[in-house]
């Protein structure tokens, strides 16, 4: 590291919070209410596979600005056909929201408090300003200020996200460091100036899958997790 | 009251923090060491008097839009010259970095932090997001999240920051309350739908001053500091 940086932005899901496991307990929940049984982590996987190619549309100009709220929800909506689960409006709302009180990974929280003594900490997310605050809130993520693609109108991995982050906070691209759990993220965010820390989190897709944990010499740094962050970051 | 509401935005210069006593503590040390001396409660005052009409240029149009730290610039670089104070560019970032450090009136760290219990906290400032996010850092404000007009580009009173700051946290305006000092600013939150908050800090502009503290029934409701206003709030 040539110095150390100033901010640090966290991507949300996946990196701070267990989405697949928080999820699988809430649509397990909702089905075992409705009488209904089925491979709810498939259910899960399914929604979250949703979500890049939603959000892309929105990323090419097909669909005007909509927020992951909403994407979230048109998804949800063709998913509750599929596995045949019958919600009142007001239930698919309520399980809309599961994504606003994922749980965080275990030493995540205690990790973000370490890195907040030295660092301005926060989300830099696809996630909708609300659903942030309200993860925020429910989890009680430290953060010192919470931003989201949704104040760029542009979701990651556009460059206007990265760069507008950090002229929101008054610095240099390389005055901050995008940590994430996911290369291709880290990969934009490099292309933008900005310092980069991988972290590794085996389990995102489930105890299944194989995701790619090798440290990456484009990244300025690789990290077990948060705490593993803090101790390299100096605090 | 007739509900109570999610989430309480707060004006942050005069309401949340003493920026009169700090900015004159700052200049006087300033002064101090460079030699001069002068009336530094009237280079303050000054300061601030400076700060609307520069806004209302920028909310009419006749400035592109700029963030308050370059207009706290563009007034400090003219005070300087009137003040016979001679400092370098280093000096002159500094002392303008005076507003991202201000410090809050007594009782309102541990009124925000009961608030936050409850209601979602966020300032709703004209201060441009690095100078909250400073702010907050520096005096450990308990914010949920950081809501500057400056995510808008429209200053308030504009009726864009109020409805704007509702939008981004999910919530209709009768859900959000404005906490403030000046009526004006209550005034046009009233307009825009908000619930609103009137807090007496009847020394923001000195002791000499005699700001009008009375109740007003245009606002939800009248609190002589946070404490007070939690208690209003049943927390």
């Amino acid at each position: 590291m040539a110095t150390l940086p100033k901010a640090l932005l966290f991507d949300t899901f996946g990196t701070v919070v267990d989405w697949r496991g928080s999820i699988i307990r809430e649509v397990r929940r909702v089905g075992r209410e409705k009488g209904v049984r089925a491979d709810w982590a498939a259910f899960a996987d399914a929604w979250r596979a949703g979500y890049k190619p939603a959000m892309d549309r929105v990323r090419r100009g097909a669909l005007p600005w909509q927020t992951i709220d909403q994407l979230h929800r048109m998804i949800l909506n063709e998913l509750l056909a599929r596995f045949n689960l019958r919600l009142t409006e007001r239930e698919k709302q309520d399980l809309n929201r599961a994504w606003h009180r994922l749980r965080p990974w275990p030493e995540a929280l205690a990790g973000l408090r370490r890195l907040k003594r030295r660092y301005i900490i926060a989300p830099l997310s696809n996630g909708n300003m609300a659903l942030l605050v309200d993860l925020a809130k429910s989890r009680a993520l430290p953060w010192d200020c919470v931003l989201s693609a949704e104040l760029f109108h542009h979701y990651k991995p556009d460059p206007e996200t990265y760069t507008g982050a950090a002229a929101l906070l008054g610095l240099k691209p390389r005055e901050t460091m995008l940590v994430a759990a996911h290369k291709d993220d880290l990969a934009a965010a490099r292309q933008c100036g900005l310092q980069t820390a991988f972290v590794r989190r085996p389990l995102e897709f489930g105890p299944q899958s194989a995701p790619d944990l090798t440290a990456d010499r484009r990244f300025t740094l690789s990290a077990d997790d948060f705490l593993d962050l803090a101790r390299q970051l100096g605090v």
